[in-house]
């Protein structure tokens, strides 16, 4: 807009040198106003931020990493930065699955996938993400518009489509299976696939894909009633899928969302839906870079704020043929899973060894004899460094028990305790 | 901007009819063309959502509000409209206070105040809601941007300042104890203060104005490490206030933010934030709107994925005079407390019982007599409504269980049942 302004004005300037009435020349000197006027209202429109090459750990303020790559500094992370090779997949751009892509967004994650095949609505201004003058947009054009300009060192692929059609399913297979992004990935192209969907027909779907891709995938949903949730690890054939356990009775030949009485829709609520999206996604930080317990089912009942956890094995009997096969393959893997983790772990006692003899003393930690803890002008050691102050009284404060009526104050054994206890009681 | 560009278009329109050289014409026809052109892209322009008089329940996409007025529908919330009398003051807009007034903003709150002295920086794009074209802005004025544009319907009340000087403490006390916005609301002119700062000092401040006003808030907060958060009621005189159990070390005289090695920042993640956000905002919800449990200390350790909870009294010891006052009062409150939630219950369980009596059948319970159960054509009245149909086989297409050697088949006590578990067991 400003180069179009800029040349805008250059032709009213040569317009004005070729004409000499002055009443045009007044017509033009206000046309060039105008165009200035708009220059300055342009040039106040948003400003996107660069690209940024290697993730620093610099602390300045133009730095969109610091706080992240200082997950590294503070011991919770070994390798931040890995988080750039990694491909995320969400199906559902809704009040779970936005603000999920907008966390791994800020995050600064390598790729996402986006799937959704439903527009803006108003109606959806309850939760998250999604703005007013969004309205009308299909959630993946919307969804890629905002997270483009929040971070634009993520690659961004849109699917606006509905995976459960054959068509749908066929091109969400593909799309998984897609390895440009890192060639030399195994396995499928995406590291985890999350769904955010609010139906059974599309769990189903997930739920097939990542079964025939042995894709280890998480699941996520919210109540009707907007009040509790869940998260859900699903690894093929070491964890329940989502066909080993389903719901009693579900919706079947017709769209889940007309299965209503008149006039009648789901709550939802910004608060539990900001809350399932952020567990999601911190489960998948844990996933990804290594960190932490990776909860294999986390509930969340908002009412009384309970949070309960449970494991889920697979069903021996599950319906789906992908899920068996993958149970098969599970357990003929037993003894070379056994040994990789045997051999492992000896590897990591053995580093541990070494590491021991060579260590940097990041942290100038010594070892101090105990009598060297009296400074010389009498005071001890943990007096504290210039800036901080105890907030609570000194032991040496606290106004000394007085001596009890006839009983020594020095304690000798338990009933002696007991004896100064009872006193102290009986006042 | 469209105005002015249509206002150009005419001006050259006219100069096109008062000149005749046909290539001054081209130039004017070029210029024209640019201006179409501009007003193709002003008016591709955000576009805001009007504000709205009512919250309706109506369930169509434009209606905003129609995911939370079903609230009620499901019996989560009585009166979810009354939302819109209540304000509540946020203190501190950045990764933790920001989303929550983002959240309380979408639910449709009355008003909010918002306080901060901070400018937005890149370093500050890890976590959700600020973008990177308000860098440079000041938080609460970014933020005001933003949340008008979501939700008109809100007041927004910013105060850009510092609420840990002598003179920022002052505006701070005064902005909640203005009743202009609800005069008919009891005490101060807030519903609820809400600290989200990230320091010790502007917490003390929050808890001497609200021990002051005899305010109840809730604090968060969020671990440096950026793994763990939670978030806390204080009532004063009901709960410990902030100084009742102070941390035992704390920054005194200088900036804690300057008291850090050289070169290291705090962690933070989108994730712990948003949590911390949404149980925060859920919590007001519940105070505010009278449903399920309000917690009174939540904890969130994102490494376990463990929620603690626990219950503090005040300590008649406490250092903050205001506190031991409002002690003092909520003790000798106690017999009009009892009198009041003795005549509720009772006045409860007398309307429970006309309510009883004269209940709308809104969902058409009605009492079946068990004969009535086989229908004419011999099914049983568990079959479903149309389009729904069972994921898991019915009981009766079960295997029956093989008639085990020489028992009888037929269960007639305990020690029978006993025997068959036993003969299956064995095969």
């Amino acid at each position: 807009m400003e180069a179009e302004l800029k040349e805008m004005f250059e032709d009213l300037q040569s317009l004005k040198r070729s004409l000499h009435d002055p009443s045009i020349h007044a017509s033009i000197v206000k046309l060039q106003l105008h165009v200035e006027h708009l220059t300055g209202l342009a040039k106040s429109a948003p400003v996107r931020r660069t690209k940024v090459k290697d993730m620093s750990a610099e602390v300045v303020d133009s730095n969109p990493y610091s706080r992240l790559m200082a997950l590294q500094r503070m011991g919770i992370v070994q390798n931040y930065e890995r988080i750039r090779e990694f491909s995320v997949a969400i199906v559902g751009i809704g009040g779970v699955g936005s603000v999920a892509a907008e966390m791994l967004t800020r995050c600064g994650i390598g790729r996402l996938l986006l799937y959704d095949y439903d527009k803006v609505e108003l109606a959806n201004m309850n939760r998250l993400f999604f703005r007013p003058d969004q309205v009308g947009m299909t959630k993946t054009d919307a969804a890629v518009q905002t997270l483009s300009e929040i971070n634009p060192d993520v690659v961004l692929e849109s699917y606006t489509m509905n995976i459960t059609t054959v068509q749908g399913f066929e091109t969400f297979m593909s799309s998984l299976k897609n390895k440009s992004f890192r060639p030399s990935k195994p396995a499928s192209g995406v590291d985890l696939v999350l769904s955010c969907v609010d139906n059974y027909e599309a769990r189903m779907a997930v739920n097939q894909a990542c079964n025939e891709l042995n894709q280890t995938w998480m699941e996520s949903g919210v109540s009707e009633d907007a009040v509790s949730g869940h998260i859900q690890l699903l690894i093929p054939g070491e964890t329940a899928c989502f066909a080993c356990a389903p719901p009693l009775v579900v919706a079947s030949g017709v769209d889940e969302r007309t299965l209503k009485r008149e006039g009648v829709c789901a709550a939802s609520l910004p608060t539990t839906m900001g809350v399932v999206a952020g567990l999601l996604v911190q489960n998948t930080l844990k996933f990804l870079l290594k960190f932490g317990d990776v909860s294999p089912y986390l509930g969340y009942n908002s009412l009384k704020d309970y949070f309960p956890t449970m494991e889920m094995r697979p069903n021996p009997q599950c319906s789906n043929a992908a899920c068996l096969e993958r149970q098969k393959e599970y357990i003929l893997a037993k003894p070379a899973r056994d040994a990789a983790a045997k051999a492992k772990m000896e590897a990591e006692t053995l580093s541990a060894e070494e590491e021991a003899l060579h260590a940097d003393n990041e942290w100038n930690i010594s070892i101090v004899d105990d009598s060297e803890l009296e400074t010389v002008d009498g005071t001890t050691s943990d007096a504290l460094p210039e800036g901080l102050t105890r907030e609570l009284p000194e032991a040496d404060e606290f106004p000394k028990f007085p001596a009890l009526g006839g009983t020594s104050t020095s304690v000798d054994d338990i009933d002696d305790l007991r004896r100064q206890l009872d006193a102290l009681n009986a006042c």
